[in-house]
């Protein structure tokens, strides 16, 4: 029951790494993450491995003793780095790059190292306020209005719920404010046909599945055709359904397409309704001003997601949520349980000093109660390029996008289906006299041996029916060498 | 439109940092990282510092010009360090410990450097197969039955939504058999009024509100009381109703109560409800063979969750969960886009080996699309420690609760407000001839007192009504020197 004297308090027993063998540890990873970068070319971006291979390397129960770090590192090499796919490789253009930066890796460890928490500002202070400032810096940068509310979720999937469940929580209100309860069996809400799945999936998540979120369709570039929104919302308000939302897309997965937002923020405005955008991928173009076109009406957007773990070179997970109504979201979300009350917004330095109101709360704004300290990773990578070296990496993507786009429009036997306006360029193989089902298995078996290269790893698309090759450009690492010999692969192993 | 020669693909630009620029920055993060971790007394657990401070130092918008790598490490800790809580000093007690251990930072470093994306088993083999092998570890470490499907998950929040989803369309099928249809409108769930608070926040994001999860009344040791679940179901059931799903607590949030899960479980089973077990801090205590009693019931569960992040070392984000039915899950959220689809669960090299059943591909079981290499931190804590190691920390943290608890049960002036199961101790102080109220506003100044002092960081919760501190042991760092320093604190300032 004695206390210890003061200096040996925070002394720590063996229980954990000693701070100098973590040292050395860390070193080791550091120096292995190093060699790591300097030589992606020794890595196949896609592995050849088989589903069940890596589990049956590895025990059927954990160790019982403990192993050395350097042990563990090895581990790591042997056993399951051969069953990486490269998603930082040059040669990455499937999906959208998630091409984590270099400062990112840092910033990762450091928030590892002080494994904040944020329930409340409260409980990290540092937490709250670098995702406030961080979103904010982003906001700025991409032209969106600057009071909107910024968060940060792990994937543009969960923010898009969110927007949902704060659409819901408006028409609810609404529909009490006129006497009537929002019938939880009969929402429904709106996308297009080349919408991203997630707002289906939040639709299913809501319990009232996919089918209730209304797919519009497209036009040739494919963006959404207004008209069929307007009338598609006017048929389900007669048959007595409850529209809450829309979601435009900038940069649709399939093509990058672009939604008329304008448009749709009329039809949005005249009905009512929510107004969510999807930029996940294409956002971070917005820091571009010539490309600012592509986002018109977004700032009447009642919600907007941009994903910088995408085309912004900041590693998995950080998706960035505004909403200019963060009001629906706190109605629909905010509970606080007795455990986290007084330090809540009403901390004890906050209270004496009268400056409450300045601390943000981001468990209220959310379903998880718990985040991590995400925003350190998007400061890292802001502050370590600035906006000028990262409009500059963009801009060399879109260029590089339209190069192949010129190559492909050139070539005979290849052709464009899609726009280009991003760094994305949709395309296909045609060899002559071919039918469409003969097409399209000619550019099944050439995505399957460009991949199979190990130098590259392309996804596909479907586009009017049609198989599409995506090529995929975003990872800070890509020039114009990885493109044209791309090109040259692509023509020479259709041939075959 | 010439291609390269092969040997300088892969070759990078200056985009990023360069490798050798990285190296030499992440040696000086290891260092600041091992610097943090040998003087932890340095710090105070709980900055002084107020809303909006961090804001005010920062500049309103992005820099135009990147920095060195030295400066962002320098401006963290002058700036961004200050603001910091720091959840892995030996004197955080606050809440639950969220202590991550050291080797789980170098796995965070190596996730964020590979950045793998977890989609489909296609995107990143590693990631899909080593969550599989390490929930499956924890399982058979905990004594869960091994058959069970797991995930990991940020928060324990999102688990348990998920966790409702998948017994709302457990209860959507069965409404479907019987020719019916459920009616969102008329869902409800139960509780414990003890229960964490994401319980009512998955029925929230469902759009029923806190209300439509019962929350049952508890018995003096804080569990729910069987007999109340069972007329709360017939009482909903009678006014047309429909329950979907029961979450039991193993270890709540105030005073780590333990709900009867047996008796739980048959009653789930007679009302044909899912059966859904959090267990988000206390489950690591599964792995203690004499602890395991707590445990009982559990693998009739529909599906379960466990923190790592919380008691079992792991840095914060790990959420397991665990589910006896994925089926649900799958047919709730299951969509497969075409952009997805060939890579699928049909990955040309699992067509070709027949090996396709074996890819797991956890965006089927998700909302979120896209996950974080998780599990790599899971796998290098429990191979650092292995579960002797964790076995034994655990064991003390449960030894030094109850010596904690003796002392204070021996103090005339001091009281336990709950029983000591776990790691967590409830008490007050109790001056004499003291009221409710009075004594109310002594533990509200004195838990105060002990959090101004920098040494220690504590919570508080009511149990009962009774203003509660909560001293919560979890540190893997926390030893009897900190735990006995803590109750000379409380006593000495109690008595000012």
């Amino acid at each position: 029951m004695k206390a210890p004297p003061a200096e040996t308090l925070g002394a720590f027993t063996d229980n954990d790494l000693s701070p100098e063998d973590f040292r050395r540890a860390g070193h080791a990873v550091v120096d292995w993450i190093a060699d790591y970068y300097a030589h992606p070319e020794r890595q196949r971006v896609l592995p050849d491995v088989l589903p069940g291979q890596l589990v049956d390397k590895l025990p059927s129960g954990a160790p019982q003793q403990g192993a050395a770090q350097e042990e563990i590192l090895a581990d790591f090499e042997r056993l399951v780095a051969p069953h990486l796919v490269h998603w930082n490789h040059p040669g990455f253009m499937a999906y959208f790059a998630a091409g984590g930066s270099r400062p990112g890796v840092l910033a990762e460890a450091l928030s590892a190292a002080v494994n904040n928490v944020g329930l409340l500002w409260y409980s990290s202070p540092a937490l709250a306020e670098l995702e406030e400032v961080t979103t904010r810096w982003l906001a700025v940068a991409m032209g969106l209005p600057v009071e909107w509310f910024g968060m940060i979720h792990d994937s543009a999937s969960i923010a898009t719920l969110h927007a949902v469940i704060a659409a819901r929580e408006l028409a609810a209100a609404k529909a009490r404010e006129s006497g009537a309860e929002l019938d939880l069996n009969r929402i429904v809400m709106y996308t297009s046909e080349q919408a991203h799945s997630s707002v289906e999936k939040a639709m299913s998540a809501l319990g009232r599945g996919a089918e209730a979120c209304r797919k519009i369709r497209c036009d040739d570039r494919y963006a959404m055709r207004p008209g069929g929104l307007e009338r598609a919302i006017a048929r389900d308000r007669s048959a007595g359904l409850s529209p809450i939302a829309i979601t435009a897309t900038v940069g649709t997965t399939a093509s990058t397409g672009v939604d008329p937002v304008p448009e749709i923020a009329d039809i949005a405005a005249e009905n009512g309704l929510w107004l969510h955008v999807d930029a996940a991928y294409a956002g971070a173009a917005a820091i571009l001003p010539e490309m600012r076109r592509h986002f018109a009406g977004c700032e009447r957007a009642d919600s907007f997601v941009i994903n910088p773990h995408k085309w912004l070179f900041v590693q998995m997970d950080c998706s960035v949520f505004y909403t200019a109504r963060p009001e629906c979201l706190r109605s629909a979300l905010s509970l606080t349980p007795e455990y986290l009350r007084s330090s809540t917004s009403r901390a004890p330095q906050a209270q004496r000093s009268g400056q409450d109101a300045r601390a943000v709360n981001y468990m209220e704004h959310s379903i998880a109660l718990g985040r991590r300290f995400r925003a350190l990773k998007l400061w890292f990578v802001l502050r370590s390029f600035g906006t000028e070296h990262l409009s500059k990496v963009l801009r060399e993507h879109v260029r590089l996008a339209r190069l192949l786009a010129d190559w492909v429009a050139e070539a005979p036997d290849f052709e464009l289906l899609a726009p280009v306006d991003f760094s994305l360029v949709c395309l296909r193989y045609r060899p002559t006299g071919a039918s469409e089902a003969e097409t399209d298995a000619a550019n099944e078996r050439l995505l399957r041996a460009v991949n199979a290269t190990g130098e590259f790893f392309l996804s596909h698309a479907k586009l009017e029916g049609r198989y599409t090759i995506r090529v995929a450009i975003g990872n800070i690492s890509t020039t114009e060498a990885h493109v044209s010999r791309l090109w040259e692969l692509l023509r020479s192993l259709a041939d075959r």
